[in-house]
């Protein structure tokens, strides 16, 4: 079966050339600001919620190595010829990498969502595999019929993995709706519970653009497809990636303060949104050091 | 459409090609010491306002990133032949990353500017929302007029879409203009007051570069023109990005040792601006751990 | 002795190169996650079960590296013809690296073990040179077999050092069942006992593959094996840097969460699991310092 | 005008290469050594005298990343052909990017000093920008003459932009010595008053070299020029970047210690210098949180 | 003269060339390992004996990034024929690079022994600059004889700079031994003492590989030899900067316990080696504020 039907395989013009670069470039630059924001961050929030943090630090980071790549082999993969960009056979690599991304941020946004839910224990524990299992399957099973096939262009195999693939994709969304619904139940009456449900309708909605894109792929192939292509995707990273995170980071800062005040947790300092004090700033206990800790050795009791 | 009209298909002469290299580069090594400096010194600011200094360090990080590709574009965009300096048709990517980095930076310019301003809650994220749509759609849409449609060479749509961005270029100055007389009103009598209104003043002046030299575009296309312009821009980039983001970090921490000498924050270290104390560093206060804290389920007091 | 025998000499079908590429680069990114994440996390647990966490870390970030090169090198190594992708001189290159990294990284997964293992003092020392030792005879004898003698091509050189790097391996599966068994006794009825033995098991059921794939080279040589192969110790790498990690990350924070309640050690941040609190944050006791400090010179007494 | 006569047009011996990329090498690792200790050691200095550290880490970071570039270029900018070098078209950028370096880290030379000295206020804010703006157009007027008209190789222009650079590097000089002699007044008794003098000094003998340079590429051009050429400014580099930067730490570290000892202000940890303690670690105050702090608006009164 | 006697321009089997990739690659991603270690575990010993962890770190960097460029330029400069890897006029680069490291690594390793041991004062620094003196001539004073002078195929420079180098290595000899006695007479006692007599010997004996290394330069120049300079060196670089390094990291640990336990310092957190606690974490003291402190102008006396 010939590479021609895949949409990466269609001549560009210009204009779409100078799309894909911009969108494929800002969506790359926003990454990393996301990225490196979360990287000198990661203190604001208490111990019980960082893996939040952590998790939309990974994210972006290896997001933003993905569009590297993309850009990279955008570059690389498409010749001009007089007013057209035409690709070579490296042209897959401008598109192939997505999935390289998504099979390890899909997972690790569900443990970015889990981390500030409201579960705990060994509930968080199986959900948490469940979600990783499903998200990781979700994209491996994509990239089967979506590129490792006859190149993607096997239009069977297309529909076959595609449909496997949103088995997994179903029992995701039922995941996001249980977690998102259940914490607005367990946070009733706290700001967290509304950003919560926000951040889980954003996924919900944001997510449909993909197998969207992926069905699109078995259709048409001018530039202007791929070049739509390119910009949803692109668009839809940074609103799962970058705004997600952002509201991710927004609830875990809402409960970490909701601790504070409550006196489950300790945080050294004060905790703001938008000019708005959240929590003062609480050192933790002091230990009572006993009279043999000079020698290294001594048992010590909690002084309170 | 040719493109021999487009300001980065001029000849340069070696003068101009060395003058150009020397903007790029000055400007990237800036925008570096200014992201690796603000990576080291969040914490010299209170959580209040450092969405401030991560702006300016994300800010000047991106734009570091595209200064980095501005200069390989060049290096690759132009041939030497003889003492000229010819494009090929790499050169439009020696001027074109320039759209990718404001894309993401100017709207992060709107948060780095309303983290230190006097707006707080539901009014601060209004205005954060506007701004940043407005600071998106401005860059947004001048990258279509400005490279997209024709490579940049077609004048009508230059100025359609220069007119478009610049209807949002208004709302921008609206916001800036209205969040600086704001503050100004709302910290007066304090060393803030002054700064805010300083950086409110360089950027309106600042960004009246950009409008101008897009306006350029359409004109003259000989070497001088596009190194003037390489130079003009660079320098708008060093004092909109490095200049305006020194002048927002000595907001944040005018105003962090302001909260801290008022008790309304703590910060554990000192706050100097030029070897003059604005406020002793300050610890939080100690939780109270009641007994049951060493079986980690302890309910816990504040000790005051 | 000609090449054509190693696995890396089979010319690969588009979907077999496109899996390689894919598990290549999945491994890759899911490395750099676990290493960044360490980098930013050392703080979470005690100093005395740190050194797990410092493994952890280089180990991935040795290892996000080498695939780095890997993927460089599979990219350079095979050279497209028609719908096969025919290897070149530099395809070694793409499976080699995997020796260099796991030279470093095996004798630190021991290091990484023996952190939050229970022995203490010359034991421990005496253990983790042995274990070092024997980590890095395993792989480097396995490299002159599999790499270095014909390039990997002479089938009784890759028996004869599979069998002597097999000796080592054999002393290495001995000092994990030992600490782990002792791990067991010794920390039996807390929840650290049970992770401590799911870890060992993890890794002598993963370390199984190496063997297994070393043992093959000398025998099937179509794509289909390279890609097996190839895919097998990617996901082999996964589990053992990335899985294994975590899995040490949690004992070690489970054995500072313990050592924090029974007062052996301090931690100034609560540590969560699964946002199940294990301990509360402690501040050590304060130095008292006496009347010459101000001189700089003074001795102290530590008020209790 | 022909290029013939400026000194990196000279072919060189083998050995002149070789000296040219070790000195070009050494000075790049000396400056990466320093920048990435600054990078971690930003706490042992108080806020006061920080910025002193800071720009001593963003000059060095900055220089390494000019030397990377000069490495790279000297490596494209000389073809081998028997036993010489000869230079080709790139060759004056193993020279230029000095220029690039200088106009960034020169000025930030001067916050360097002033960040330690004894001027404060509105006299350090006005001092700081004339050294600043003097520094900026030395090294940029320079560039014109020595880089940018005729590829440095007119001898009027070199003669007539380096008398205008001369002019402010006369200001320098005096801006220099006026800090060194009022600081050497006021610290006298101290033992940063002796380390202030040496860094002036230094810094007054060390930039003697630029200007001679600078004179020498009007004169002669044979391979052994621009090897010493390039061999001093790399050894003035290594001085008055990572020299100076490490006689200024030394004073942030002696006054903030001399702070502390008064009381000034606060350092969590001891400052020791060669193994003798110059201060004692101190903690800040604590706030007395008042009885409306858990509700996250309270007023605190600071508690002593 | 010809170049044909150096090493480098030996003809390699593939198992040589398989080797001496192995032996730089892995000694490279030991040094990177240690370095990332040391960069986020500076705050594991007290600041009087910090530089010595700066020390190791700033080492192990700049000798990542030479095995690097030694590992990029093996690759650039041998170019495979059949069954053998031929020398191209690179070559050179494979080796000499060592040169460049090694001059800024061995001064750091001067500073990084000093830093531990039991010099103080004027006399540290007498020691300090005496040591780095000799340790920079010892290098520089190397490498011309063994790159600089005719490619390094000059035996009589070889000799000549050899033995001048060599004088300068006794007076290295001679410090460490100094050093390592009298620390060995003021530690007694001590564990630090041991490990310190250990460090020292490590040292001794691991230097001796260089002018041996170099000696035989002038020697034999088949593959073989090449390939056991190149695997000793790469071995010598491991165990002289990571294995020495780990020996200093743990005399500062030990060291910073005993301060801490003699109330001459304070750290924060508890002090550990395999398991072992050697120190209690302790704060320091708390200064008191006085009451015109608010004002931020306030002069303070430490309260005890």
């Amino acid at each position: 079966m010939s590479d021609a039907l895949a949409p990466w395989n269609a001549t560009l013009s210009l204009a779409e050339h100078s799309i894909i670069v911009y969108a494929l470039s800002v969506a790359g630059l926003a990454l990393f600001a996301f990225f490196v924001k979360s990287l000198v961050s990661t203190n604001e929030v208490s111990g019980r919620y960082r893996a939040g943090v952590y998790a939309g630090m990974t994210i972006t980071g290896i997001a933003f190595l993905s569009y590297v790549l993309l850009v990279v082999e955008f570059a690389l993969g498409y010749e001009r010829r007089g007013d057209s960009w035409v690709p070579n056979a490296n042209a897959i690599l401008s598109w192939a990498p997505r999935y390289f991304d998504w099979t390890v941020t899909v997972p690790l946004l569900v443990i970015e969502l889990l981390a500030v839910a409201t579960l705990a224990g060994a509930a968080a524990r199986r959900l948490r595999a469940v979600g990783i299992a499903a998200a990781f399957l979700m994209i491996s099973t994509g990239f089967i019929g979506g590129v490792a096939v006859d190149s993607g262009t096997n239009t069977g195999a297309l529909w076959l993995w595609g449909v496997i693939s949103g088995v997994f994709m179903v029992i995701l969304y039922v995941l996001v709706i249980y977690v998102v619904v259940k914490g607005g139940r367990d946070l009733a009456g706290t700001p967290a519970a509304a950003t919560l449900r926000n951040a889980g309708i954003l996924l919900i909605v944001t997510w449909l653009a993909y197998p969207i894109i992926f069905g699109l792929q078995g259709w048409g192939h001018g530039g202007a497809v791929i070049t739509w292509m390119q910009v949803v995707l692109s668009a839809a990273d940074i609103v799962a990636k970058v705004g997600f995170g952002s509201m991710i980071h927004k609830i875990a800062k809402l409960r970490s303060a909701e601790d504070v005040r409550a006196g489950v947790d300790t945080l050294p300092e004060a905790l703001w949104i938008s000019s708005e004090k959240l929590s003062d700033g609480v050192l933790p206990g002091t230990v009572a050091v006993d009279d043999t800790a000079l020698s290294g050795r001594g048992e010590r009791r909690v002084r309170r």
